[in-house]
């Protein structure tokens, strides 16, 4: 008898995914889930959100409810999609405050109109605490974004700077007053208009949301493209207050910047000689690397190159 | 300050809907949500379900896996459309044998194949033992059943036999060995195929699935409709075990047809003069009374006509 508590998350996905009959349209392993509509696909994602495991002590329900949006409407960026709708599921404790759970309402549509689309649905049930949230989205045919599309030469880039989220956890964990820090933790703000224009490119070879941290999201690239990559650790856009709070706290800056996560920019890679097409996408970027050959090489370039170590996301280890 | 305790689960989601910016498409208040695509609607249903709280003693995790699909499915049926996918997020515990878990996924995915369509995403979080399923579907335009479509004279039809769930769920609480009862209130059949055969005769002009039981669902189709109905007693189809159950356990078999839930058959209205093109469509079904004037009048005759009560659903009351 195996208990969950046992597996990493991974190793439980791997085993449902194993167990199922393979569906059609794109299978599991990207942001979101894929439906062949003939002329476009219909992207759909699902994120739970507890309010105890992933509500940072001090967080208004206003922005709970943002991020239970903004986390779902993330994952549909990272495809490239245009948002059309989110779905909301709340488990409740009776004990909750009406007033509350009306931040919380009014937190979601609030991203759901940032995203240029609305909550539609849900169901309300009595329970511990939790959201389930789901965004759907749309994407022409031939104009969405994977993991899996990264090419060696190609160069690799990010949407916006990292260890922001790190940082704001970070800073409230040991007291500091640094409200920038903090929104960034809680306030994320999904990229939706960048991956859609990405998308509208056709020039971007691969693409997912940082959630999980850097490191993470460059394996996985790897991984399902079959490719390595080299970062320059010095073109990692690094947020403003992340260097004050590895100095106040001692966690190092690469910490915050390579392996916390929760920052939701997109990672993305294109070909060189598309360089000019993407910055005429309007999109703000930054160019940290490039794809290379061979999937174990996965190298970080500062004062001397190492590997970038890949820790996985373990949410079930007892 | 008011807590949700406080509430009942109705008055929650009005304050809830409310408070949000009308969102395009089809209004809250039906099965599912349903999203514009032009030439079709997309149709999402959202529906959590507690491993405490809605997992009868003795119900196999497979049994439950296919529960969680199924009651989204039957959302999906009800508005006339054809299942494109199901979405699975899990709050698990740690404690949580793999082996179940493995059951569970295997329930919904064979029930998702029952309905023509996959298990293609989700999540999985450490939790206290939670399924949220989100099921998709498409209806071509003009095609699409809601709740609101009743008309005087119309005839009131249910697509099979009613109390089933209630007499599998007394039937366990008693100890009796009644295996069809308790299939009734462990295996739901979502009427997907039925849903879809209705909607393309174009003759039908509203319809919900009872899944709070016959008395609720009436009454929200005469609130939606601001019609009446007349519904004759005798023409109720009743599970064939109900009589047993409610001589052995006290409980009346009017209690259960009526009140107890569970069933997810199809309750729908078309007019008198389509019968022959709804009859046509080869689903069975059975005409339980007539749709009247006044949204007041929503009677039953018996031995004498009374009123049917609306006890609503109450999923916080303290």
């Amino acid at each position: 008898m195996v208990r969950l508590g046992q597996l990493g998350e991974r190793e439980i996905v791997a085993k449902i995914l194993s167990s199922l009959r393979p569906p059609p349209g794109l299978g599991p392993g990207d942001d979101a889930a894929a439906i062949d509509l003939c002329d476009r696909w219909l992207v759909v994602s699902s994120d739970l959100l507890g309010f105890t495991t992933h509500r940072p002590p001090g967080t208004s329900w206003e922005r709970m409810g943002w991020m239970a949006a903004a986390v779902n409407f993330s994952d549909i960026a990272s495809m490239g999609a245009e948002p059309i709708g989110f779905i909301a599921s709340l488990a409740l404790s009776s004990e909750m405050e009406l007033s509350d759970l009306m931040e919380m309402v009014s937190g979601m549509d609030q991203c759901a109109e940032f995203c240029g689309t609305h909550l539609i649905g849900g169901d309300t049930k009595q329970g511990p605490g939790f959201i389930s949230g789901t965004a759907l989205g749309l994407v022409p045919k031939g104009e969405m974004l994977t993991r899996s599309g990264a090419k060696v030469g190609d160069l690799v880039a990010v949407t916006g700077s990292l260890g922001g989220a790190a940082a704001g956890w970070y800073s409230i964990e040991a007291g500091l007053e640094m409200p920038d820090a903090r929104d960034r933790l809680t306030l994320v703000i999904p990229r939706v208009k960048e991956g859609r224009a990405l998308a509208a490119t056709g020039a971007v070879s691969c693409c997912m949301d940082i959630s999980d941290g850097l490191a993470v999201s460059i394996h996985e690239i790897c991984r399902l493209s079959g490719v390595g990559t080299e970062i320059v650790w010095e073109s990692i856009p690094v947020f403003e207050d992340v260097p004050e709070v590895a100095e106040k706290t001692g966690v190092p800056v690469r910490e915050m910047v390579l392996h916390y996560g929760g920052d939701y920019e997109l990672l993305f890679t294109f070909p060189h000689d598309k360089l000019d097409v993407v910055r005429d996408s309007s999109v703000d970027f930054y160019i940290i690397g490039r794809v290379v050959a061979g999937g174990d090489k996965i190298l970080i370039a500062e004062s001397q190159i190492e590997k970038i170590e890949d820790r996985g996301y373990e949410h079930f280890r007892d």
